[in-house]
């Protein structure tokens, strides 16, 4: 992930820090803290210390990646050139704002689901900010969720575009199963029961039920069962899944809830960071 | 902005869209249209246009930047290869419901301090997310926000740590006034009301009031008509305003109100693609 | 793949086409043919006449990928500067030598091996030239070939090293299956039967074979059968595998053969450029 | 050569070693072996060295580049992060097997034409795999090839194309002669003995003789040398030299033979990577 | 500035320092001083510090920038790989050279102006070198003039053709105040006294009198007065001012003079590069 | 050229042209002429042309790249997006004055030389600007100059250095002839006549003589003619050479005099754009 990251760093500089510059000297070494404000599940630690040595700074780790953190926790402890950590401080805790927040919701949704079922995953879905895509994935990883498919190559997802083109789910399965590398899941968006069906016994290795509520999911899986199709297939949930019914889905019975908040409509974490200056 | 939309797409990429170039013929030409599943004020059509269009897309726009979208609305419709249009769909809503949600959340919040005053700016903070910096910055100015300092080299910005290592608030902006091109303002962030003075005295452009409530603004404010400093400066309040609290301190005579949960903390507006195949 | 092909040119570039910048006219329009020296698939056409049109060259295709072609046939016609035409050739004629070459060997292979049985893919490996590795898979499929991993993100595939690190075949389907994203399938290299059934009956969605000779590969495959594990797996060989052998391991019953040699060893086709003048 | 290797590493990780990360510990410090499968002349050492040191790992060499090795033979060993080993393993042995596998066969290839002339250079051609061009040019000098040109600003080289446009041989040298940077060699390929007259009489630095026979290519020397033209300039073969006629060319009096098959056609040599865990 | 300056390097490496690698000894050691051969400011010391320090050289610096140099100072001694130090020499004396030539200038006509008036700024202007704007922009800096405007995003800068479209410079003024960022100083090109005083009472932060001879400046600063508008307001002048003309410009009271010779017409400072061999 | 030209304009860009965007309508079309200020030889021509046309400006040439340009003179005309030409007005006219001043230069001292020997070439060095080096070569050529060895694999130039560490003259040039490529020139830095003549006997093809005057060059030439060696090499005189001694070395009959100034200490050609609003 270099490449984005020093993208990210020459752009919030331009001209540089110019406020850092004129008023702090050159060879002034302090320390910083990056403290929780707020209770949660730290996300981004592994790459925010990238981004301070690589500016010649030691970073000391209090809580890895995937800790639990209280408000006031330390996380981490940054040492080196004040003026290297004025200017990377925003950049920094954005990342860590942002991928904390991510992977606190998650966290705290898939234990929700957990209480239902101990095998449920909870997902992410392509919902995410672009430039920012693979740390959202990442923090959804570290919220013990799923980050699913990350890019267009990942798997064939065949989806309603792909088969109204096509002309029908059978159809789409056999070109993906004939064409397809042998090395890619084959998962395809379905509507209704009988797709559903249609899917599971076609080769379909996830079968996605879109926009059903928990009653029509319980029926497709019931469905599935009575053909004797539900052990050939994931079945993945998706589509108007929201904090207040999750439980009701994860009762349905699938394997995998899929959720666009995770990443498209996310609360940061709140994360500060206080130097302290050399007495 | 060109060089991190490449990437962007490049990224989403990967080895290629393998669904759609297995299942969609090469030479199929489709119309999409994109449309608001709800309202808001749209923002991004700049931007996702030039995406297109840049895959050899030919877009019509129906919905400019700025304007308000209501359910069911078409924004822009999108002609050419059905394999390209597939291949830009998810990057291209991923900009648009992101930047609509800021814009929209921006505007509202803006309207609702109107009615108070006129003249009160509400702008952004530097609490983006990496690498789509640039465009939450350009949503919260169709959303007729300010997007406030973007870089680190846009103004000088004096903040509590740099207050610290020089030592004082009139030290600082000493330092800032004689050595700062002329080309740049100076803010400067105070706690306290007499920080504020000083401040106002020593040449800020604008002073910052950061985390006091509505009734420590006012005070402040007061202080500084008392002083015969208000005109000098422009006072903007930032930390701790949410939705609930922000017309008290609309109420209080700031000229800005800066809000960090504009982009770090944001709702993406729901915004999605439909094909129309040629019959 | 627009990041690789513009450093591809830029390099090849330097200061410029001194030669044709000093001899050709500015102005000069002239059409060229690309002319196939000797037999095969061709493979390529795709991206070099994007490369030709980015430089504002009108391109006519004979040939699309995957098409055979036989010595003096025309893949395609080039039209426009004389000095944009001449500048490119060399790039050009590397790009469709090299994939035709791999395309044609795939493509000559998969056939032989179709003999034996339809349903045996032929696939490469990850032994690819760096730098040209997107375009060395890409060949690979049009030579009807399954170009298997890509990148390292593109499935779970426990090798050697990682079994020895993690313990066993058993522990590492075991982490694999409980932590890996339910979108990847997970593939496992072994070299004995034992390991074989034990892979197949934890979950493996492939197992490979790796340096087995054909008597080996059908012993296991013999075993899988028996202890009813056959179904469950796909079945791909691996190492050793020479033009000479490969009937042999067709005939053993598995279900993909990969080929290293398909992009580390292969001779590029022959193929060349005329300039047609103007008279 | 930085950002190639940047762009190979980041291309292939893309969301990172998936499995790597599964199932080796992220502290797990491993010893790894780089051995020769079979021998040869070991090219790309150095690159490989930087690359793996750019990821923090030390590496000691065994064989520097030139070097003769046998089968067996440890060419450098990698000692750091067991997760980084992995992730770079392929990327390097696809490195050095190709590079090898050129600089073997050009050693070869040169040793065999100095039994008959001390002095005969064994050339590369500009037939090399876009992307991995740099490396073909360094792996043809370990070898002990040349290189010959590398990109299309390093020296005239009027080929058929050229002349046609220009009119003439005559003329195509007059224009280069006054127009060129004085820094620049002139080379000329020409078809027959009388054009090779004309060239060597004008100036050209170098004569090519293009899918010349060797006898035509003998008596062409004849008559330069009957002109007194023959120590005016080098003269190069190339095109049709082949493994088996090649020691023709070596006999005819040639200063340059240059063959694309070093760079178009070639075989990887085997090498490959042994994890050693510390016990 | 990471990345123009691998881009720098890179450009000038090509293939390599082909002469370097052929005749010095890969690792040999050897000293290197960089000599000041005029007087002057010396700037660019900390840019070529990074360049040689990233090519794992290490620098000892006796002449920090903004230091007055003589002839036959040391400015900076570099030790490490023979190798490594020629191959960056040309670039860094570049750097050096051009930065130390306009920090020189800019420091000897600001102490010129310092005589008149110690408040006067000189500037710069956009007049930069492309490619090279920051390096130029920060040498200004250095020899203690002002860098104004970097780039288009620093400050809002009414010109003539703005006007023109707009219509005059109070309407340009009034759309600039009510729509611009409040963190952006707002200056406007005026070509004549009345248009001066319009803009002083319009909001202008800045007001640049453009081309106007001394005399002309001076009127149009006694009508400010007159209207009590010159505390206003920040007056710069730019165009036609010559290092003859200068010191007239300096009487007349302005508080800014911009020139744009100081970096589009600039001699560099000759500075170099001497290797100690060890003996 | 494009990613220097990129990199260029999105540097100047930032959150893009604020002034521009907050008064000129996005829909605005206008005319703009780019007009001489002085007169001299006009260069990058061809460069600006495309970084109009990338923004979709339509460009017509009156003046040519080395054409002669007088006062008043159009060189060149856009029409387009008022906002898009105004945004590139700066970054364009920075490109036409430099090159336009080192084209004007170089010409008017090729054509002083010309006068006292027809054959003499004024060439370049590269002391050129770090990120716009290809521009200030291609403006010397363009200024009928050489523009010399543009980066570091163009020839093998033999330094001070590299003899002090090889240990003579002779030596570095058997190395060379021995080592390098026969597509490459040798060219040696030489600081007497002995050493001259040494250089000429041992295959160097060009002898650069460094910082010698005028007859210490005339007595060198002498002694080399002397010996029968003067026709074997060129050479070229290179340091110290100032517009007032230039044809003293003229008159001394070298072949090629080299000049830092002509990109070290160049003066910009004055050139300006005026738009042209459709009334």
């Amino acid at each position: 992930m270099d490449s984005i990251i020093e993208y990210i760093i020459e752009e919030d500089l331009g001209f540089g820090d110019i406020t850092t510059e004129l008023l702090v000297p050159e060879n002034m070494i302090v320390t910083a803290k990056i403290l929780a404000k707020e209770q949660g599940i730290v996300a981004g630690v592994k790459v925010v210390k990238k981004v301070f040595e690589d500016m010649m700074l030691s970073v000391k780790v209090f809580k890895e990646d995937e800790s639990k953190i209280a408000k006031g926790d330390t996380i981490l402890e940054v040492r080196g050139s004040a003026r290297n950590i004025l200017t990377l401080e925003r950049t920094s805790l954005n990342i860590l704002m942002r991928m904390s927040g991510i992977a606190t919701t998650t966290y705290n949704i898939q234990n929700q689901v957990k209480t239902i079922n101990e095998n449920i995953r909870v997902a992410g879905t392509r919902k995410t900010t672009p430039g920012f895509s693979k740390f959202d994935k990442l923090a959804i990883s570290i919220g013990s969720g799923d980050p699913h498919r990350f890019a267009l190559d990942d798997m064939i997802l065949i989806k309603d575009n792909h088969i109204a083109i096509v002309g029908s789910v059978k159809k789409a399965l056999e070109i993906a199963k004939k064409k397809a590398s042998f090395t890619k899941k084959i998962e395809i968006e379905v509507e209704n029961s009988k797709d559903a069906a249609i899917a599971a016994k076609n080769g379909a290795d996830i079968v996605m039920l879109d926009n059903m509520d928990p009653n029509q999911v319980k029926e497709t899986l019931a469905i599935l069962s009575d053909f004797g199709l539900r052990e050939n297939v994931l079945i993945e949930v998706s589509g108007g899944i929201t904090q207040e019914n999750i439980l009701e889905y994860a009762k349905s019975g699938v394997d995998i809830i899929s959720l666009g908040f995770l990443t498209h409509s996310i609360k940061s974490l709140d994360i500060n960071l206080n130097i302290i200056i050399d007495s």
